[in-house]
C-alpha cells in the first residue's frame, strides 16, 4: 500500500507538499477549518475544527504520518494526534516554536546570539523591560503572531501606553529593535535518524512586514554561512526536529542575531521548487516518512517574488524563459499570499529578467531592492 | 475564474499534466473508463465510457478546453467534443496520427524519408507487398497499435501465413524493416498561434519493444538535429497541431527515417520534468490554453529509466543526489508502465549514478546500453 501523509492545515504550503509528494507515489489527506482551503484542489480534505476529536481521530486512522502546514496548531490536537500516529515535527518542538519567549530562551541556551529580550506580563514589567533593554524596542505577543501581526514598535517610553493598550491582554515579549543590514534565512531539513541538510542561504525582502521577495544564494554569504548553518543544526538536534524548518537571522556587520524559527516549510524556501535539486516540499515529505533526504544544492541564482493580496498579470511572467508561475488557487484578499513566481538562472540573466518584470508588472517597489542586492554579487 | 482543463484518459500522462498544471492555478477534470485510473488521485475523475455522450456532454460543460492522454480516442468522441468546446490537438490531427498509413503518407507528402511501406487489406496484397518491399519486413495493424502490440515481423516469405493469420482481420500496413543505429525522438510543442519549440533530441532504448530508457541530449546529434527539427515543425504546421507531440525517427549512418508520431505528451519526454526549463506536461497545458510556451532548453544531461511491470526498490534511487523518483500510483502488472526515474546532471556524474543504480537495482540489462551511449559522448 502506498503511504498516506496527513496534513493539518490546507493552505498553499499543504498544496505544494501534496504536489511534491504525488510524483513519489504518495497519497495525502488534509484537515482544515475551511472547506475550500486551496489544498483541497489537489488532495481530499476533511472540513473540521481542530478540536473536533471525532473527525481528527478518523483522520488519524487514514494516514501513516501527520505533519502541519502552519505552526499554530493547538497543542492538545498535536498531542492527541501523536498518541495515535507518528507526528513530525514532534509536538514539543512545535510548542517551543509557537512561543517567542521559549524560542528565544532556547536560542540563548544553545549559544545563539539574539537581540535583548524580556518577558512582559504586566504594565509594570513593560516599563522595567523598556528601561533595561532601551528604546527602540518591539513588543510582541508571545504566541500566534506572524507577518507582522501582534507587534507594536516603541520608539521611546512615550509609546508605552499605546503599546500596552493594544497588546496588553496577552502574554508578551519585549525585544530590542536592532539595526541590521539584511535578513537571512536558513531553510534546512532534518531526517528521522538525525541526518541534516541545508539549502543555500536566502536573503529576504519585506513590504508591510510581509515577505515580498527572496534571493538565493544570499550575496556575500561566505562570512556568515558556517555560523548560520551551525545555529540551524544545533537547534534541530536539540529539538529532535524532523522535517523542514526555517531559521530567520538578522545579519549586521558580519554578525548574526537569531530572530525566529518557523517549524514548517517556509515562504523563503519556495525558490527551491525550481532552483534546487530537491524542493523543500519534497524534502519535508521525505523527512517525515523516514526516507533518505534529497540533495539541497542549487546550481543557479534564484529569486522568488511573492504575490500578496492579488496576482499580477501572468502573461509577462509566463513569457519569460527563466520564470516559473505559481497561482495557489486562492481568492484574492488584502494581505493574503495568493501566489509567487521564481526566476532561476545565471545571476546576470536573472537580473535582466527582473528588470523587465519590474516594468511589465509595475512592481518596481517590490523588485528594485532585489536588483540592488543582485548588483552587489561578486 | 480559473481555467479548467479536461483530459480524456486518466493514466500517468494525465496525472503528470495535472501535477504540472496545478501550480499554474489550473483545475482539471478527467474522464476514464476505469474508475480508479491513477490520475484520479490528483484530479476529479468522471468514470464513463467514451461513447456515453451524456457523460461526455456534462464533462464538456465543466471545462474550458479538452485534450487527451492517449491517441486512440474514438473519432466520434473527439468530434462531438470539438463541437462543444475547444479541443487540442484537433480531431483531424488525431485521426492522422491514429492511422499508420495516413501518417506515413503525410510524412512522404512533407518530404520526410520513411522506410518503404504498402497498404495491406488482403492476403494477396500482403504477398505482393512483400515482393515489392522485400524481407525482412514488419506487418502492423494500421490502428490501435502501441508498445509493439499489433505487429509481426517477417524474416522471409515463409512467415507470410503466420503473420496473416495473426493480424489479417484488421486493415494493415507492411513496412520494410530497416537497419538503424538508434531511435531518436523529437519532443516538440506548437502553440495556438503557430509558435514552435522543441526539446533537445532524445535517444531511446527499448526492451521487449517497450521504451526502457531515454537519454537527452542524444549524443552526437549535431548532424541530424536540423533535419529532425525541420521534420517535426513541418508536420505540426501541416496538421495545425496544438500541444506537445513526439516524432520518432530512426537514425542510420547520419540519415533519418520517420517512424511514427505520437499526438500527445510522450514517454521519451518524461526527463523534461527535472531536466528542462519547462516540462513537456506544463508546455502541453500552456499550448492548449493558448498561453505563451515555456522555455525548452536543458542545461544538463538527463537519463530517464522506465519502470515497466513493477517498481524497483525506491531506496537506492531516493538516496542518489541526481536522481528523481516517480511512482504513478498504479497497480503493478506485466508490461504496465508503473513509474520512472530521471537522473539529471553533468554527463560524467550521470554515468557514475547509473553505474551504481545498475548494481543496486540489478538492472544491468536496462542500464548498460545507456552507459554505452553516454560513453560515446564527446
Amino acid at each position: 500500500m502506498p503511504a498516506t501523509v496527513g496534513i493539518l492545515g490546507g493552505g498553499q504550503l499543504a498544496r505544494m507538499m501534496a504536489l511534491a509528494g504525488a510524483p513519489l507515489g504518495l497519497r495525502f489527506r488534509i484537515v482544515d477549518t475551511v472547506a475550500d482551503a486551496c489544498a483541497s484542489q489537489v488532495a481530499p480534505l476533511t472540513h473540521a475544527d481542530y478540536h473536533d476529536f471525532d473527525a481528527i481521530s478518523k483522520f488519524a486512522d487514514e494516514v501513516d504520518v501527520v505533519t502541519f502546514d502552519f505552526e499554530n496548531v493547538p497543542a492538545d490536537t498535536a498531542l492527541f494526534l501523536a498518541s495515535r500516529v507518528p507526528v513530525f515535527p514532534n509536538p514539543e518542538a512545535l510548542a517551543v516554536a509557537q512561543d517567542r519567549l521559549a524560542e528565544k530562551q532556547l536560542f540563548r541556551k544553545l549559544g545563539m546570539t539574539t537581540p535583548d529580550f524580556a518577558t512582559v506580563d504586566s504594565r509594570e514589567e513593560l516599563e522595567g523591560a523598556l528601561l533595561n533593554i532601551g528604546a527602540p524596542a518591539i513588543l510582541k505577543t508571545r504566541r500566534l503572531g506572524y507577518d507582522g501581526k501582534g507587534q507594536v514598535r516603541l520608539k521611546s517610553a512615550a509609546d508605552l501606553d499605546r503599546a500596552w493598550n493594544k497588546l496588553g491582554s496577552a502574554p508578551l515579549i519585549l525585544e530590542r529593535l536592532v539595526p541590521f543590514d539584511r535578513e537571512i534565512s536558513v531553510v534546512a531539513v532534518r531526517g528521522r535518524l538525525g541526518e541534516f541538510a541545508a539549502y543555500p542561504l536566502t536573503q529576504n525582502f519585506h513590504q508591510d512586514s510581509i515577505l515580498s521577495a527572496s534571493l538565493s544564494e544570499a550575496p556575500n554569504a561566505e562570512p556568515v554561512r558556517e555560523a548560520a548553518l551551525g545555529y540551524a543544526r544545533r537547534l534541530a538536534d536539540d529539538l529532535d526536529y524532523v522535517g523542514v524548518f526555517a531559521l530567520e537571522l538578522f545579519a549586521h556587520h558580519g554578525s548574526l542575531l537569531a530572530n525566529e524559527m518557523a517549524p514548517r516549510v517556509h515562504n523563503s524556501g519556495h525558490w527551491t521548487i525550481e532552483g534546487a535539486s530537491t524542493s523543500q516540499f519534497e524534502n519535508h515529505v521525505r523527512a517525515v516518512l523516514g526516507w533518505p533526504l534529497g540533495a539541497t544544492g542549487a546550481n543557479a541564482t534564484s529569486v522568488m517574488l511573492n504575490w500578496v493580496g492579488e496576482l499580477p498579470d501572468p502573461l509577462p511572467v509566463l513569457a519569460e524563459p527563466l520564470a516559473h508561475w505559481h497561482d495557489y488557487g486562492k481568492t484574492p484578499r488584502p494581505g493574503r499570499k495568493v501566489g509567487h513566481a521564481t526566476v532561476t538562472g545565471p545571476a546576470l540573466e536573472v537580473a535582466r529578467t527582473l528588470e523587465r518584470l519590474s516594468v511589465a508588472l509595475n512592481r518596481q517597489e517590490q523588485i528594485e531592492p532585489v536588483l540592488a542586492a543582485l548588483a552587489a554579487m561578486p
